[in-house]
């Protein structure tokens, strides 16, 4: 460990700061849209709020703990949920940074989680009203928070997010090597422009990528399928670089119909923290 | 002490976020404006470099070793200068918060300042090419950075910038208990709106009350009063709550001018620190 813990925290921060004021991305808060509920201030305030649970995790703690003190700390900060997503991402990330970030250092943290951050993990839903899919017959209902913990047997906090991997892309990561979160740090390193453009680019690829776990939640499968399709061909078309002012007609319809492609801004935001950890952008 | 001091830097941290978001705020980076060379992302990068040099503050570092290390970090983060002005200001804010932040308790930070703060605040001169006014005959230059330390005598830092108060006037809260901070924090209490609008009505105010330093020290004081008394004018007019495209306009236009208020948006950062640490608006 060659830096002080609080510093990756630091730079997990900053990461959410730089995701979020990144544009256009088509349906989430940017530097030029709001949402009706839900400003670039409250999301400026979340990330901040997470801040102590992200020092935890680089210091060590458990990632359940860390987790729970985060979204804790994200919910007094912003009043609402603005980042849980992208915590379940960050905080595995940042912990694996203590040492050596790499795609099999953060998988080695995620394997090494034990029924004490499920249990933390369930109660952190206490402190946010979240939209998750429905529970498949027979698992805990993570909308109930630490009620549901007594159901909880011996399940990890990765077996617990394994059961929800192919309906929810942030759970996905946890048994996937946080693959799409590596490859987002690369299209971030391969795109053109300035840092804000680039982190657009990385964000209209993974849209295109696959549907959106929170708009197929929220929306359908169909609607996601819609966002996906579109994006891809806006992608094609000339894509943030290219043809920008198409990106942002469509940033422009998806909020103004209420479509949030949440995870997709959650991977993005885990990529800017890996682009910043590896140094493939300059902080 | 009743929370740890990250957390007073957190929200050092998130106030410069908060103020760089806000918008319109003529002249300065704002959500919808960047500089030529100096972009959000830049500041957001300069904001959060400064984070441990903000903690040491929070955790009862020295003023001057505190502020050389935020501004080496800042510099680092950003490469280049993004907040100089504004850490003078937030780290013995912080440092005063620490135990309970007061026009009283921060003059007192001031107050202690030793020779060994002024040594270190001229080295933090190495880091950055900085904009500052020609020193007034006798006075050791700034620009110097730690080249001028050797002429350095007894002076502490409060006195190297009392001398400077009439002409600069960040270094002007120094000696006049951060009245102006102090203020900006009132001024975001009684405005109306979003917080992001809140804030830029404080700039604004600001802007109209005193000419800008930093104006003064690039382009001369009839420009400095030119920006002043036509910001008065929008004030009057409306400002940003009720006349929002002409406070807008004035904004696009400074910033094809090349004219760069910074010593307003210090002035106002300071102020969103001291409104989120005494509750005025809530993190």
């Amino acid at each position: 460990m060659s830096e002080p813990p609080a510093v990756l925290a630091d730079r997990a921060v900053l990461a959410l700061c730089l995701e979020v004021t990144a544009t256009p991305k088509p349906g989430n808060v940017d530097r030029h849209r709001d949402h009706e509920d839900l400003t670039l201030a409250d999301m400026l305030s979340g990330a901040h709020g997470a801040a102590p649970g992200l020092r935890a995790a680089a210091a060590g703690e458990d990632v359940g703990t860390a987790f729970e003190r985060a979204v804790t700390g994200m919910a007094a900060g912003a009043g609402q949920n603005t980042h849980l997503g992208a915590l379940l991402l960050l905080v595995p990330l940042v912990r694996a940074a203590a040492d050596e970030l790499s795609p099999t250092s953060v998988q080695d943290v995620v394997d090494s989680t034990a029924t004490a951050d499920a249990t933390a993990f369930y109660r952190a839903f206490d402190h946010v009203d979240v939209a998750v899919p429905e529970p498949p017959e027979g698992a805990v209902d993570v909308r109930r928070g630490s009620d549901a913990v007594s159901e909880l047997e011996k399940e990890t906090l990765q077996e617990v997010l394994a059961r929800a991997a192919d309906r929810d892309d942030v759970a996905r990561e946890w048994v996937e090597g946080f693959e799409r979160s590596f490859e987002a740090a690369e299209r971030i390193d391969r795109a053109d422009g300035e840092l804000s453009d680039r982190i657009a680019t990385a964000y209209l690829a993974l849209l295109a990528e696959r549907p959106d776990s929170l708009v197929r939640t929220r929306h359908g499968d169909e609607t996601a399928e819609e966002v996906r399709s579109r994006a891809a061909a806006l992608g094609q078309s000339g894509g943030v670089q290219d043809d920008r002012a198409a990106v942002a007609d469509f940033a422009d319809e998806l909020v103004s119909r209420g479509i949030n492609p949440g995870t997709t801004a959650d991977l993005t935001a885990a990529g800017v923290f890996i682009a910043l950890e590896t140094e493939v952008i300059s902080q």
